[in-house]
């Protein structure tokens, strides 16, 4: 049993889903294990992950805007507002989705199915670079 | 350390929570594995896995129709309508809880707490075979 | 490869976000496990896990408000009542979040990011002790 371990960096343009699932697929092309498993965790708490259909970009942008919607940019609810009015919603947002994801990993391969991809969530309207880790172990 | 991995194909009744629990404590047990941990993943984008009370139907019930309120179908706001007004919430209700659980085992079993099952949480109103890769590893 | 399971006891003061990260980091580092990943599992389905941000406890207040709003206490929708007003909302904001979160070791501590907190999610008002089961593998 091996494992392997590789910090990725994304620079989102803008808020949304971003596709990392080639990313993702060439660590564990590049890790040589064929079965096993393959977690995907964030370093941050405003933005999230989330795997969902990869076939009709308005399967995404629904989705986006759904979180847009339940959770709004400048609810006058908020309290924590020093970061600006889409700091807090993006907080929520990722409490609602995923810091990290677990993917089997079958014949060298992210067991993912046929309309699956592996998304970085991005909740504020401008980022810096996200920190993902990576972590691969199996045979 | 071992590893043991195996796709179980399951066909909803509808829609709403499903107990795969005892599918999974035989995956487990059949892996003879003691000590590890246990993954399911659904390969799917319109369904997903939830951990809840297995007491009462009610509580079941009263999370499924949560869920129908707050993401419902055929809302105007949806623009990916092509596979009917029930696959945008699917993914939207798929995305707010999990395309994967990891359980610890324990003893030979799922580590669950006394009032734990594992549930497959159908969104679409029909849907046909999803397929759930069960990976289990430890001593 | 080596693997350790530890089970922790915390005894919630009333509902809302509860740090458990310097608990985690403890197993962690007593594990001696220096490159690998740790599963946390809570074995309840009225309370759950988030990681969020560390700094600013407004972020926390907010982030239980609005779960507080969105699935309210004592809702007239809910059937399941026979254990109290706060618990049917219980399950479905744990269904929300997270039942487990897996994170990586790195450097034989948990690789969180600089703002980043393991929570323990409080959703009843009153709770007796919560089991959470911490699994740490890798070398």
């Amino acid at each position: 049993m091996r494992q392997h371990q590789e910090q990725v960096t994304i620079t989102p343009r803008g808020r949304g889903l971003h596709d990392i699932t080639h990313e993702i697929a060439r660590i564990v092309g590049e890790s040589a294990i064929r079965t096993g498993l393959c977690l995907i965790f964030v370093q941050h708490t405003s933005c999230s992950l989330t795997i969902q259909e990869n076939a009709d970009p308005s399967a995404r942008r629904d989705l986006e805007n759904w979180f847009l919607s339940v959770v709004p940019d400048g609810d006058p609810a908020y309290t924590h507002t020093a970061e600006g009015p889409d700091d807090m919603p993006a907080h929520i947002r990722a409490a609602l989705t995923s810091t990290s994801e677990t993917v089997p990993v079958v014949d060298g391969r992210p067991g993912l199915g046929t309309w699956q991809g592996i998304y970085l969530f991005e909740h504020r309207l401008h980022s810096a670079q996200r920190r993902i880790l990576v972590h691969v172990w199996g045979d």
